[in-house]
């Protein structure tokens, strides 16, 4: 037999989850040798996505998140990239590559329905990778973060060349993205980030034309500044990571017809209600006639709507190193609380995964 | 010679405009016999429009506002309904009714130039009446407000049948006709007003489902309990005058895919930015999958785009008794101030309205 180890949702957390009182691992045993399900899968994970959606699945249920709450006592679940260790599925075969919706535990057993279906329907797909690129990347630029990046950006920002774009988290999943994307476009490009050494990496690596450090300026200040530097009126496009006070700063300083892309609001989302940020500039709606649009990834006019020409674009210019990509790896999934915790708290740098073993 | 009595914006007001002291009567003389300018025209005023907009254009340059302030000392203009005393301008003759943007005063004297010029072009129409409407209807349902009303609820409301709205300001120039249309398009239709007169109108006279008075509940509340009364989940389209609480009320009362029609924010404009209400609810913009748009009924794709499908269609449906239409007249230029910050307090009921002389 061997150890499994699993990070389980122990309880629902207030403030940002706390490993060990809200977030627990928890170790079973597995038979490796033993014969998968009829039909079915054993699988080992390598990679696990962390994600800032995954703080509202710990809600409670109906607290108005968007999807349902992961269970109490069950593991967290996100995407993953998995080897087949033994199959009686037709679709797939031993040592085959797979990327899936999966609980975070160090092996996974499939049953025959699930194994049948496919990724997107909470099964598992064959990793598509012609170009051989790091298969942690499907977590990311070529995944859900990626796609998020990707669709919402042209569905809703409508990048238009020599207009300004504002993203904030720039150095995370979906802002790195974003802030590249938007220079292939030809806009001019500035990026909030949580500390000096991301600052630097996205304007020195990522080539952002300006940026500033939300913790030691103050957001309004730091982003009048910044446009200033480069010589932008204001912002034409925003794209929100983080809502609260950094979307503020933004509506005071957006351009008539500007649009605000509302990604998320991680700034606000481990807030106990009566801690909210209240937005003041929302009466310049009108004025400059600003549309601000919240989306989910998994919105027909959205992701599904750009998967094959996000697959097809970003594989090629992550090869020909027209996308740089950083990702954040925390190590073993004794490990896995404190990487998501850091995620949630904007610790991690670049794209945050969990490696659970070597590929 | 004839006494002309004009409104004049003699400070910058801070909150609220202070009559007698912002805003002043002050008093000249014309010579109704002698001959109009060359190509121009002499003018009589019969009704002068009321719209919150007006406020806005009494603020120091670059405040940001949409448009260009009134200058000091010089008279308040907005939208009016005059008859020609005298013309020498071959697009008009003596006792035409016509429309057009004119100065707060008694009589005006119009010049080759702007007599030459279409009234959206700053000169002015002969108004076109085919059914013999009350005049002063196309300061409202059929001027400005009701286009602006018109236009933005199809461009940005989207009204579908079944589905519900709530407007703010309910009983207001822009809400009534809101509510009417979005009844006709089979909606239930939720209000706020400000008073308990205006409460029952909006319910017993233009047949809206629900509606509170924001003064005697908080709009969280009372917007959630008429939901409940009339059997409706959340709101599908709000359509927001007022801005401030009750937007944030609105917000987090949405449906999934809900829109706002950021229209004004009238409970904002006159406060001092340190008490500027902080919406808290923009967070559920990004699950909801909220749109927010702000627009100006000028903006190419609002009323210019439906400017000949409004009036054929609210003309008719007027006549008809489909649409009803609830005016608060003013009456005389010597009451000209204290009517205008009435409006902008909202202790107008219906769509205000200053008459200077009977037509």
């Amino acid at each position: 037999m061997t150890e499994n180890k699993a990070l389980i949702l122990a309880k629902t957390p207030t403030g940002y989850p706390i490993p060990g009182e809200d977030l627990l691992i928890k170790s079973s045993t597995i038979d490796l040798n033993a014969a998968p399900p009829e039909g079915g899968l054993i699988l080992k994970t390598h990679y696990l996505s962390y994600d800032p959606y995954q703080r509202g699945k710990m809600k409670p249920p109906n607290a108005g998140s968007y999807s349902q709450p992961y269970p109490l006592d069950t593991p967290v679940i996100n995407a993953g990239i998995l080897r087949v260790i033994s199959s009686s599925s037709p679709r797939f075969k031993t040592n085959d590559i797979v990327i899936g919706y999966v609980a975070f535990s160090e092996y996974q057993i499939v049953d025959a329905e699930r194994a049948a279906k496919s990724a997107d329907q909470g099964g598992f797909d064959v990793l598509s990778n012609p170009f051989g690129l790091d298969e942690k990347l499907f977590l990311g630029a070529l995944g859900m973060s990626g796609l998020t990046a990707y669709s919402s950006l042209y569905e809703v920002g409508k990048p238009a060349k020599g207009e300004t774009l504002f993203v904030s988290a720039a150095s995370g999943a979906v802002g790195q993205i974003v802030g590249q994307l938007a220079k292939r476009e030809g806009m001019k490009v500035i990026g909030s980030v949580g500390s000096e050494a991301k600052r630097k990496y996205i304007v020195e690596e990522l080539g952002f034309d300006g940026a500033f450090n939300y913790k030691s300026e103050k957001p309004a200040e730091g982003l009048k500044r910044v446009l200033g530097e480069i010589g932008a009126k204001g912002v034409d496009v925003y794209y929100d990571n983080v809502g609260g006070e950094q979307l503020d700063a933004a509506l005071g300083l957006m351009n008539d017809r500007g649009r605000v892309v509302s990604c998320g609001s991680v700034s606000q989302t481990s807030l106990k209600p009566e801690d909210a940020y209240g937005v003041k500039n929302m009466p310049l709606v009108v004025g400059k006639r600003l549309t601000i649009r919240g989306f989910i990834v998994y919105d027909p006019d959205m992701g599904p709507k750009y998967t094959e020409e996000h697959q097809k674009n970003m594989q090629k210019w992550i090869k020909d190193g027209e996308i740089t990509v950083k990702m954040s790896v925390t190590e073993g999934i004794e490990n896995s609380a404190e990487g998501l915790v850091g995620m949630l708290k904007g610790e991690n740098f670049g794209k945050a995964v969990l490696k659970v073993s070597d590929l």
